[in-house]
């Protein structure tokens, strides 16, 4: 029988930066050995193009390639301090900027007809608590925003909806130090507490079928 | 023939607070009459309990009562420093505190079985458009949290699956001046400049039939 | 005998604002009388230029003409939420920017030769409680930064050693409302607010010659 | 001959923390020998308490038994992202929170009679300049704050008075991951990169005698 495989997306560079954290986290983790409950699971890393369209052509590709049982997404945000397991995925691309291929949609669906949202199957309060019981700044987000993060959040959990059992969500995760060190006054997270984080968020999302029951929201 | 009403509701404080600027901002446009268009209506305004439940209820009994041509809700939201016209609703009560009756539902459905997210009706791009030309500080939200604010946001929109043609959505007002005052260091807005930028704000939702086609999305 | 002669300063607007809120607050309380402590004083503002050296001189030519009893200088500050007496002026100039003529001197004394730094005597402390007992939100703050505010403030205080009795100090003002609903994103404070806080400041430092024991420091 | 001793200082835990990032980066720099511009110097390491007179007293000590050629205290900062060199300390405690002895002194001089404030005398440009060559976030601060920090940066700057040709300065450090994963939406940076940046920052320190003449002010 073969390992069961965990699909690790992260992004390439966007928005004027030489680098993206996403890709360079799931970079690190390809090929690890994830041992979770009793279970293996291995890691295949894809990195996505940040295009609206072509992304989500990618990781279809990467599903049907590697059947996966279970796909954690990965994004860079600036501005965020932690790592952040989303919550939701919209059915909206609303770019503030222009994406790698110039596209800057606005108030278009990602899939017409889709529903409103996708709530991710991934529990994320558990990854939350897992990480921050390792001493790795996380918090639930509500929020994945409008760009391609959330174009191929709100793809994945839609490719989701026809492989039952296989489970899915997004995460987000803050700049790296070197970035910051040019743009100034932002917060980072370094390199390794980043692939730390993720591996262990991959472990939690193996180990808990269902989510924890803890408060993880916002006000407003 | 009657004039079209707009039903504007906010909430009753919450959190330790005294005063909530929400219900202040409805209550200063109670019984306004807005020329939009050519068109007038009339704001009816009601003040909803913070309690999950109890507040769908009153708005639903307001829904009926004042059988309105458009609903706008308001909430507050602490550390914000705009007007901000919320873009979704999600189906979910997750509450970081506890609600004016003590209840604290974690990853609750507002409606079981109802859709994962609703998006609001309202011109949201147009009103903030109105707003910014007026020089009231405005941006679009794309999240209104998981609190009574959403689930009361959430519910409406569900409500309105029944009554076709009449639009709605919610926006986050911030905190008054003299809330901060007492607390220190976060950002407000006087409430003359709340209530101009509402009573703009439905000018634009009823002279708006479609929205803009304008940015106003995140990238994260 | 004449009224004694409170000096308000304001700046010119400067770094591609059309308006500075400091020079509209200076120039609206312009000619009113303050009753403090059964004292009349009589406002008289001034609205310096934005330029190193120049401005210091306007300063001082107003010094010399309306011989004031009392001086606050006020200044625009961009990314506070609250009107902000200031503790301390050092003995530096170091801009980010250019000044209105161009300059952008880095490291540079305002007066060379000065002391290190000079305390405000206005009682800051007195000031922020009467502001906030009014609901006006006010802290103090620890730097004035190193641009023409600071020049001014260091300047101003440097002027008074050599006029004894003569109390002055500082006061950053937020952005109005329509400069942030053109800028996105960032706090603000409404023009009659921050009219009313300044009037009410200048009438804490009249009626205070010694300040309040209250925690007003920040640990970093 | 003897190597020239660089000392270099943090601050025992406070404010709640069962860590603080400047003991840990002291400790671990302690004995290190540095090399820069063909000289060598010696890391000695001291962690004083956080209490107001009793640091200064183990400050005073560390510099009679070490007799360094330059000091870098070192002190930790909530909030901030990055290391951040300071460019002043004033006379003033003035403490939001009791120190670790529980006092809580208000509008104190540092030094009764001594000046309102001191420069740091280590080149904070040239080691910001360097942090961020290497990646490592790094901005000048305009503000030590009130606390106990401050009160040992100033008292540093003071006790160098009557040491011609020995520098000093103050850095502060952000809180560590492991910190804000228990508090949540903070800023953080990893301890190795802490470790590296002051040691970067001491090598920088030691082969500017003079600074860098480029900008590093704040408008306010």
């Amino acid at each position: 029988m073969n390992t069961p495989i965990v699909l690790l997306t992260g992004f390439e560079p966007f928005g004027g930066e030489a680098v993206n954290p996403s890709a360079q986290v799931a970079q690190a983790l390809h090929g690890q050995v994830l041992q979770a409950g009793g279970m293996l699971a291995r890691v295949e890393a894809v990195v996505l193009p940040c295009v609206f369209g072509t992304a989500l052509q990618a990781l279809e590709a990467a599903l049907r390639e590697h059947r996966p049982h279970l796909v954690l997404s990965l994004g860079q945000a600036a501005g965020r301090c932690e790592l952040t397991p989303e919550r939701v995925a919209i059915n909206v691309d609303d770019a503030r900027i222009a994406d790698n291929a110039g596209a800057q949609p606005v108030d278009q669906p990602v899939v017409p007809g889709g529903p409103a949202a996708y709530f991710s199957t991934l529990p994320i309060k558990a990854m939350v608590s897992m990480l921050r019981s390792a001493g790795v700044p996380a918090s639930v987000s509500q929020t994945a925003g409008t760009f391609v993060c959330n174009h191929v959040f709100y793809g994945l959990m839609h490719a989701l909806q026809h492989r039952p059992g296989v489970r899915g969500g997004f995460m987000h995760v803050p700049l790296l130090p070197e970035q910051v060190a040019r743009t100034h006054g932002q917060p980072s997270l370094a390199l390794p507490l980043q692939i730390e984080g993720v591996r262990l968020a991959l472990q939690a999302a193996l180990t808990h079928a269902q989510d924890l029951r803890v408060a993880g929201g916002t006000l407003n």
